[in-house]
């Protein structure tokens, strides 16, 4: 399935992803495509690939993203290609994106997305957590909260809906999330025969 | 929520329905009535309600129950005052009933139902652990292995489908579906009052 987190930034969200692939060998991370410079300790390639404009005006006119989205100047995607290998070999995939995207994925995706949408305890604690991040000037802090406001207002658009009260509470949510997704009935491949072939033999 | 496990007798509902009302105090047990005798270590008002038939009529007449049904001769159903006070309190309930009552439930939740299937690994197990139950005799055995294919047939009715190979990852598995549901977005109630409020203070 495509899993699918989103959030405004400083409420958890990169956090949870990490702990999620980390621990569970049976999903990917999408890696985004983005045309804004790296930050200081982020790696291409793994938190990005950072690409230039005119590569991505390439990939969006190849058909090669399976969305994209300008967010402050700057242009972000989803790759197609590792998504759909991953999910032919029967893996999911996890991606960290804004609504934008998540809006793009669910019209590609149709049944086999499942969303999460991470908010915050408070105002006051999504600040601190964006004032923490010492590469954030103040300016930057100013203007990802009002970024936060209009993330969150799509917040309704979400299957599920986790308030980041400890870390450790919404990552079991999260992780709760993903096991029971796995046992959906309609997500279970082979299902009909198991039950033809275990009545036959009654 | 109503929270519905169904399964052919033998698959292991009885004992994941313990292990979920003994590790969660957020959730309890609808308590059927029946009008069949109780079998050797049955507790009336813990198994079952044990009632006549004169108490089963005159329940069905006054709609004092949710949903019932007849099986081999017997009558069983769900009293409706307990569930509704549980959930008027916030509070889940489990169901432990077969596709029938499913059905019933179904249609009178609407939203707040919630169904997982349990089927067993292989029919040979399913035997095997019906026989195991020293009360039932071979007779007995062989008509709940009839209605167990019978129950199967109505698999596709439920929203999970759990294949309990390992009685204790069934467990997980019940327990993350029942993790999920509650952070399910229209199950959180003033969800949209508390997100009015984040924005309105950045």
């Amino acid at each position: 399935m495509m899993f699918v987190l989103s959030s405004p930034s400083g409420a958890g969200k990169t956090t949870l992803s990490r702990r999620l692939i980390a621990s569970d060998s049976d999903i990917e991370m999408s890696i985004s495509v983005t045309t804004r410079q790296p930050r200081p300790g982020e790696v291409d390639g793994e938190d990005y690939h950072f690409i230039t404009k005119d590569r991505f005006d390439q990939m969006v006119k190849a058909g090669a993203l399976l969305e994209h989205a300008r967010v402050f100047d700057q242009h972000y995607g989803t790759p197609r290609a590792p998504v759909e290998t991953a999910l032919k070999a029967g893996r999911d995939v996890l991606f960290d994106i804004d609504w934008q995207g998540a809006q793009q994925l669910r019209e590609a995706a149709h049944d086999d997305f499942v969303s999460v949408f991470v908010l915050p305890p408070s105002v006051e604690e999504l600040e601190r957590r964006l004032r923490a991040r010492a590469q954030d000037s103040a300016d930057v802090v100013a203007r990802r909260m009002t970024k936060a406001a209009d993330e969150m207002s799509h917040y309704a658009e979400y299957d599920y809906v986790i308030v980041n009260v400890d870390i450790d509470r919404a990552e079991t949510e999260v992780k709760a999330i993903l096991a029971a997704e796995r046992v959906r009935r309609l997500r279970q491949i082979g299902l009909d025969g198991f039950v033809r072939k275990l009545r036959s033999e009654i």
